[in-house]
């Protein structure tokens, strides 16, 4: 046999180049310019998108290409569509909207909370095929292998005349969207606040964007992590109490939190319950963590070191700008986030993830998933998993492997993932159960595996209201079932526990009660918060949190 | 308890800006423009680098700031000294000069190849602390949490008057390495090749960037990834035919290969074995990977989608260029590679992961370690692990995930890791053996953990010139350990199998021989491979592959 000869004249090697240029040409007819007028967008979006292809609206955590949306939904539906949307989160109506119309085929994405409801019943009813729900960081990674974009609708706020873009605090997404469509033969398309002469900074070079249009209006941003510590429980403050213990026991600095309540009792407690317990300096000094107003106490009372932030946060935006030392921030003086990088800070930079669910089953697997919603896991996934391709070691990620290591094994660190939850959820649903819902979405919606946010594996404790449960030490899954019915309080799954086992695993400090912890369960009141209102955190800001209106009561 | 009460005059929230501040300041006296005349870049160090500083000097795989490394070492220790060194390689002789030299008290990173011997003594003898050995993203992540550069010394091909900065295809570390000094108070300094007025395109907006200085040579770029196809052994040709029986078994489309010879000879085969097996579209088709010249041949023939590239490679950015439906190219008709974002997609996005090894332990766990070496392991430990965060199917990762799960476990998908290894390496060193060298290395270089490449709980495929084991079927440690004994052939691990066991896992299909998979020994000869030398890889390039003269002897 010869070596082989390629036949060169074959294949052809720029469609996607030919595809560009085809569709910028047909642009050209709708604006000879790279600035649209906004009243040509949909005409725009008809000329450049072909039928079939990936589109990528951008829709973050927080910050929304609405008026791009809003346009696309106003498209001829013979001329946009078969779209494969890829984006991480379906937030807005005009997401679904799009897919009702008809234009869409099928969807990857991460997230879709608001619409969770709405995107099963059209999976139900065959009117949309979801190719995956991924982890942010898994989204963001298959854009440059299998789902890159075609067309990027993107949101900034504002471009300069050449069409370099500056995002502002919530720069979230847009990089790793626009890096991988502009590179890749495709198209990027900016809605923008404002045009101005001069950007406070560059955050997208111009180069990799093709157009942009002044938006009517803002762009619409989400204060998603904005948590009011009125609303803030005792129960809650009382698993705070011992997840600040466990904090103490591993010395854990670097970590992330969720965005519930019971993560933001924990920021608030910090100032108060973990300055008792003299921990400032020796936990909770580095995060991967949006700009939670509720870490503001801790902040200012010198507890953190630095923080990473995925997006930003709607009246964060001033009090994150005067904390330079803390945050992320450029020579404009504003938050520069990234979900990107933040997402890989929290899977390899973190030693510990801690969040809530809405249920966990026998094995310590959990999920948020139910019946008749679809709504992905966001960035849980990702920060909930042992990060197996770690190497470096920190005190706490060794000491956490040496206690899950069985007698033998290579030794090796393992990250701590906490679910922090309470037995009974709202309605008096149990938490804990033999089967989770996701068992039956997955049969509802033809889904190929059950849709879990955290493995059992991956997870090392359970805090409830009734104590810790430590899975790293059991031996067996019997031991594990055992350990977490021992905290599963009332709930059937708690009462069906064997009553010795569970006292055994107590003697051997797999189970913790609070008491076996120093806590004394009479002071998990309200009044031991940092702050127990929104008022204030305003104050703890010294003025600088500007809170939404929403969350104004006074 | 009252609401906690935040002392607003107490702590100072800008030190690290006022540092920068006081830095540029400093700076200013050495030239009072950001373009800094390369006769006084000792001067700029010495000017901005204060004591104790985190200092990022690029080093990539392949992309060196070699001038500004030079300058570092002609700095004066009395004023530079006390760097802890945070970068993803220590290649060039100045990386350990700077050590040598006394600045230095610490340094993390990924990778040293080339300095692993001199490093391994500096620690010896005490004269350098190693914070940790990273893979690349787990680095990355870090600069974003607790190892952000005070300094980072970046290299670029061209920089505008206003500082904007071009990679070329070399844009590897820098975007990641720009974004978090620039965002958290530090200061960028850039050598380039060239300053022009109009950039072929912008890779590094000039507001992230502080410094930029013409250096008087080119960049260094080593042509790390180019495989000599003369080289390539017929036992090499064998393992490779192995491995393309297993990509069709389990159908992998996304993949990562490892920088060996044993994976260029995968390479090689895929349009001539792999094309005769009707291959071509089931497998291989989107990679995350420098563009390898041993992969022309594969795109040539139309195998492959899509490559997402690391960093570049000497000799192929004319052929690169000319393929962009199959790279990320820009606008300048350049590739744009991303270290970060290729190390996401490998982990996150890829099925597959293959590479060599030097020792592989009777758990599976394999290391590139030994004594007197302190090299790392660069991207294999993202790569070569499971992606536990992962949560979109194929079809490759739910038949690894049913094959390993055992009964009644929740049902999760798993990321193929395999290792492609001759029994025997050089100097016929037995590759498998009882006790990796990891644990002397880590015993005289004072580690907490033993530095292993690849966790064996993470393999899931051994393949030598004996056969595959698959080690998913494996139900128990003891069979685990016999299915790799029983592909170890003559070492004396291999002797020391259990000859009825290994019999025993072959009836099931656990260990497979050549034959049991269908090959033809007889066939394994060099010439299955579609390019017989690297002028049989121009050839097949049209001419537009160029290597570099130490790989050209014709």
């Amino acid at each position: 046999m010869n070596a082989f000869t390629p036949d060169l004249a074959a294949p052809r090697w720029n469609r996607l180049g030919a595809k560009r240029d085809a569709a910028l040409a047909r642009a050209r007819a709708v604006s000879p310019t790279r600035e649209i007028p906004p009243e040509r967008i949909v005409e725009l979006l008809e000329a450049v998108i072909e039928p079939g292809d990936r589109l990528c609206i951008e829709g973050n955590n927080q910050k929304q290409a609405d008026f791009l949306a809003r346009a696309l939904v106003q498209t001829d539906p013979r001329r946009v569509r078969g779209l494969h949307l890829v984006q991480s989160v379906l937030a807005l109506p005009e997401h679904v909207d799009i897919i009702e119309r008809g234009q869409v085929e099928r969807i990857d994405f991460s997230f879709s909370g608001p619409q969770a409801g709405r995107l099963a019943r059209l999976v139900e009813g065959g009117q949309i095929a979801i190719g995956a729900i991924h982890t942010y960081l898994e989204l963001f990674a298959r854009y440059f292998v299998d789902l890159t974009p075609n067309v990027a609708l993107v949101a900034a706020q504002a471009a300069d005349r050449h069409g370099n873009l500056y995002t502002g605090p919530n720069t979230e997404d847009t990089p790793v969207i626009v890096e991988a469509t502009a590179f890749k033969g495709g198209i990027v398309i900016a809605q923008v606040n404002e045009i101005v002469d001069v950007l406070p900074r560059v955050d997208i070079p111009a180069d990799w964007v093709n157009f942009h249009v002044r938006a009517p209006t803002p762009h619409y941003v989400e204060p998603l992590f904005t948590r009011d510590p009125a609303i803030i429980t005792e129960t809650q403050v009382l698993t705070a109490m011992m997840a600040i213990k466990l904090y103490a026991e591993y010395g854990i600095r670097r970590l992330n939190h969720g965005i519930g309540f019971d993560t933001a009792a924990i920021e608030l407690l910090l100032p108060t319950y973990g300055e008792e317990l003299g921990l400032r300096g020796k936990v909770c000094t580095h995060w991967a963590l949006n700009p939670h107003p509720t870490l503001i106490p801790a902040i200012e009372a010198g507890w953190v070191e630095s923080v990473h932030c995925f997006g930003s946060e709607v009246g964060m935006e001033r009090y994150v700008a005067a904390r330079p030392d803390v945050f992320f921030v450029g020579a404009d003086g504003n938050l520069r986030s990234n979900r990107a990088m933040s997402q890989a800070a929290g899977h390899y930079a973190c030693d510990c993830f801690i969040g809530s669910t809405l249920q966990i089953d026998l094995q310590g697997n959990s999920s948020t998933a139910t019946k008749g919603r679809i709504a992905g896991f966001g960035g849980a996934p990702n920060m909930g998993a042992d990060a197996r391709g770690r190497r470096h070691a920190s005190p706490t990620w060794l000491k956490a492997g040496a206690e899950a290591r069985a007698p033998g094994a290579m030794p090796r660190g393992q990250k701590l993932v906490i679910q922090t939850v309470e037995t009974f959820r709202e309605q008096m649903q149990p938490t804990f159960v033999e089967t989770l819902d996701a068992w039956a979405l997955a049969e509802a919606s033809g889904m190929d595996l059950p849709p879990v946010m955290i493995y059992g594996d991956d997870l090392t404790h359970v805090i409830t209201e009734d104590g810790i449960a430590n899975l790293l030490l059991c031996r067996s899954a019997e031991e594990r079932e055992q350990a977490i019915r021992g905290v599963a309080g009332y709930t059937p799954v708690g009462l069906a526990r064997d009553r010795q086992a569970v006292e055994n695993l107590r003697d051997r400090g797999v189970i913790r009660r609070p008491e076996d912890l120093g806590i004394d369960v009479r002071r998990a009141t309200r009044d031991l918060l940092a702050a127990r209102s929104i008022k204030d955190l305003v104050h703890a800001s010294g003025g600088l949190y500007d809170p939404p209106k929403k969350f104004r009561n006074w």
